[in-house]
């Protein structure tokens, strides 16, 4: 079949770079082959009960490069396959995906890209075995799937981080203290461990190598001895200790109300300070990793995979993800690319060159 | 009497531009007056026991512009006229202010540069009143100096604010939330609210202006209302409620340890939640704030009052701060200056500017 | 009268933050007095013939804060009182006042809003004269308008500079050259000096102080003795030797063809190779001084300002420009403003401080 | 043989990056193994006559990973096989390799590491074949090295280039304008084509694919057709038309003096606009390309190779070169590594993608 109208929708959290692939499927569709690009609003959402789209034209995605977020919205947790709502009063889950089928039908809709992390393609994948022509883009601000060598977002969000942990060092260092920065990464490290590289951070703390507070205080203090006396930390915000007792995203219970604590940091950021570390400080950027404009990598990641995406459309090769491998764009099962992640290997490359300069893991 | 030896010291919290304020002094002295520069380290501290001192050449200030910090150190805390010290496994405060005097003296000072906050300068008038030689230069990240139209620093602090904040906007835009930025400002909200302004946040908190979690909940669903899902909130480490019933830095009891909480921010969010305003998340920017390569603007206001505090000292005019009022670089008695801090004014230009544009106090 | 359609127009060369005005400006007449704002596009320009123009909306403004250029586009060129065009073949200058002011007239624009450089506003107060209700906001990157102590674009011009020269550094120490940077100030020099203040320029040269290439080279080789083996230059496109013998634009004849030079620095880089400077490399960094994300201080200066012609708009100020002085905003006369210019003082302060740490204006 | 003395160069031009090399191999070398790490200054030329070295010590290499250029010193011409100095007014050209051997010897370096282009480690394999155990490090910040996928450096270098075009995207948008802008890349054009591509740069020139001012002025006037009155031009410095009539560096003789063009797009700027290209503009970023702080990606190739070379001398791998391929830190023959070089393919992926998304190269 020819595809003439090419729909496009971005899910799950968003990330530097998105505005980017819709900019570059847009451009390579329209002026390629003359496919009409119809945009999904809120990731699958979008496409339950009325469809809400808008026809993206390519003077539509001027400016788009430079630009964070997603011009489409995004939805964290739209599921079709089990969509819950609220009715009177009760929160029901229903399968809405007939609704999405239907809907993409009348949209006259004949290849769906999915621009999504893990959740996302595997919807994706469920609507192409109902017979979907569905292609897949990975976005994980995590950098952990394994099919991709990386993904796009990841780049920005390492030097946001680095840029930050730059501004620490001379803080830290006039004024003798413990700087702890919390970044994005509940299973992978990457983040942590590659902006703290970067930025030269004494400590690096990720959840593949579970740390203790002794051999973190250890190695402040053997610092302190040998007369540097501050110490940068880049802790990755589901790093953990290696008896497993602090609990992410801990609810606390006070004799008034539930105080949601937003990190692990401040909390570590305390018993280091008890343990004797002296006066330690945190700093939780939050989602300030994922937003503002890419770096020029991820703008062209994004450029390559959004315009290759759309050649797969071209070729009918359906069911598929477009990723990069070997600094090479090419196309994988989306059944494939979904079953496995990569995490920091502690025996790694990565981790024994952060060894090799002096970083401690917390674990040894 | 004709100064040939100038001591210069930095103290409290750190702030951009130190380094080049002690760059700034140097050249000035040693090129113009041929005056010898000698550095005293960690603030008063290191006028305390043996003196810790370093004597600065101008080859040695080379690279200073451009760097955060202070290379000289800083103590937060130090106090000659009441030090404290451990002896014998107590805490012991005691005078030391003869012991600096007498250093100064040994260290043959005819001028002591005192860069530092409210407090610092206190202790320098002190000094002065004992016969010390003492020009002041105004150092304040908050900006709340009422001597001075502003302070260096704190045009850093806005931009790197400000920067965080568009980043979030993005973020926020695409998936319809409440992003909450915490920035520095215990008593004065100068922080929050320029770089609220400057980044386009919807509400600002400030210390100045008491707040009801309703009435920021309002604001945000007012934006929801007219199709805005997303707010950002700007709020300053000494916002506080209008019945005043949450305590920054609350120390909360958990039954296994004590958790401090970093900041008012993470309270609120959850706060905001509760009471209906959607998902929210709070961003804790910490010292960020404090480092890194200063503004423009910052380097030449600490250019243009460290070669102005020279000439001063070259005229014998001590006992002064120097100053910046009226874009003209003045000189104002410390014991006048240490007087009277600027506050945001409620009713005053930049409130009204704010509100004009839509900006949410919380107060109304 | 009561001012119900407010207009608005950006007129010359753009700077960073003319969006922040027209965000501002449509903000305030829309929410506190529910005034219609009407922009014109590309200055008189859109006035001139078929009205251009477009009802700005404050969902229109979102996201202008940090976007450069300006969305109403400008002319550089355009004076209704001189219009020129091409009319068969031949280039007519005609007088298009009246059509001006009947399009005004006919758009029911009971106020309009002039934002620009001189040049504009001169052409605006002829317009007052006529009768039309003009209030004037002043704009130049250089910052040489009198009548205001700062004006917008200006202090985000000088950060690019001084970042650009920050990255010359480095590159300039490791390899012994002279890097010349060129930076915009064709009558005034306050980028060049203020940007090089703010970078540690070696050297810096300026309309307002007519140099010798001998006295430039004198201050390099001076350092080369001191063992500082690299000299940056930063220098004002409009900086000329004390002969005057070198023209800005200078226009070369080469056999084959016409070459117009973009800026003296090349000029000079070759000239002090020549008389023994060593190697010399000239960047120009052009229009990138005018586009980009605003600083913080550009952006509030944007949003008082343009509030405050809101505000002005209201109480029925017409022929007056909204300015900046001793950092509070006011009104003037705009027949009093365009008439002076502020020029760097080569005996005034600035001068003097870039001195006393050192730096050489090619002069003495 | 056991590597004690380990030293270390840095020839070349500089680029982002060889301070955090610097820092790599100090802290692995003395950490790891023990080892002592003497730096050379300014190349193989601290080399000749009485050798100018530095005992690096891992405190000497604090705050390095953010700091352009190279504390050691580069030098762009020196090779000791044809050493040219003047001797009594002329310039002699002789070999000094002997004297470098001895002064090896002498200074006992067991293993000296080539931090350098295609010319130093040209140089480094000479040594090598007469018995020194050297190790190469490759830099170019053109990219075009193809024993490596990627060289430090050129990472920041495209993201300074994407940054200032990002600027001129606002202003040329405001004022419909050609803006040129020139970056380096004499033989290869992969900053100026990534670069270009990551802004949105809509005509790319490189040296790969020659050009022709019709073709360009062309697709100004086809983008001027569709109401899109600016165009961007993104342009390696090398960058030729396709008869070959334009020579960079190109020499132009004026009646008074010589003056030496810096760079191709202000000839260009000139042709476009005598072709009908409207108002054009040209800005050369020159060394900027070169300084300052390297991203994230360089700062952790370095480290990465940085430690690599350290166990390849370890390992006794002489004359091999450290590179990356295909995500992974490999070693490769020196002698192999300088044979090839890697341009842009007018064919390849990158290329096509540009036009996929509507970039004109020029050429058809």
């Amino acid at each position: 079949m020819t595809v003439k109208r090419l729909g496009i929708l971005t899910g799950g959290g968003d990330c530097a770079g998105l505005n980017a692939v819709i900019r570059a499927v847009t451009k390579c569709a329209s002026w390629q082959y003359g496919m009409q690009v119809i945009g999904i609003r809120d990731g699958f959402a979008g496409l339950i009960g009325k469809p809400r789209t808008v026809n993206i034209t390519t003077s539509m995605v001027k400016g788009l490069l430079s630009r964070g977020g997603t011009i489409l919205g995004s939805s964290n947790k739209a599921n079709p396959f089990a969509h819950r709502e609220m009715v009177k009063g009760k929160l029901i889950e229903s399968d809405h995906s007939d609704e999405v089928i239907q809907n993409l039908k009348e949209l006259e809709i004949d290849c769906l890209l999915i621009v999504g992390g893990d959740g996302t393609n595997v919807i994706g994948l469920q609507f192409f075995k109902r017979g979907v022509n569905v292609i897949g883009i990975p976005k994980t601000i995590d950098n952990d799937l394994a099919a991709t060598d990386i993904t796009f977002g990841f780049d920005t969000a390492v030097n946001v981080v680095m840029e930050a942990i730059d501004r620490l060092q001379t803080t830290a260092e006039s004024h003798h203290r413990v700087m702890l920065i919390e970044t994005m990464g509940r299973n992978a490290g990457w983040i942590a461990l590659q902006a703290g590289l970067a930025a030269g951070a004494d400590v690096i703390l990720i959840p593949e190598i579970p740390f203790t507070v002794e051999k973190v205080v250890a190695a402040i203090k053997e610092r302190q001895a040998a007369g540097r006396m501050f110490t940068i930390i880049s802790m990755a915000e589901g790093a953990k200790p290696r008896d497993g007792d602090v609990v992410i995203k801990q609810i606390i219970k006070d004799s008034a109300e539930t105080i949601r604590l937003g990190g692990i940091s401040q909390l570590l950021a305390n018993q280091l300070e008890n343990a004797g570390a002296g006066e330690c400080r945190a700093t939780i950027l939050g989602h300030i990793q994922r937003g503002g404009a890419p770096t020029a990598f991820d703008r062209n990641l994004c450029t390559r995979l959004g315009t290759e995406a759309v050649h797969a459309a071209a070729r009918g090769e359906f069911g598929k993800m477009v990723v990069i491998q070997e600094t090479k764009i090419q196309t994988v099962d989306i059944a494939e690319a979904v079953r496995q992640i990569r995490l920091v290997d502690p025996q790694g490359e990565w981790v024994r060159v952060a060894r090799d300069t002096g970083v401690s893991f917390g674990d040894e």
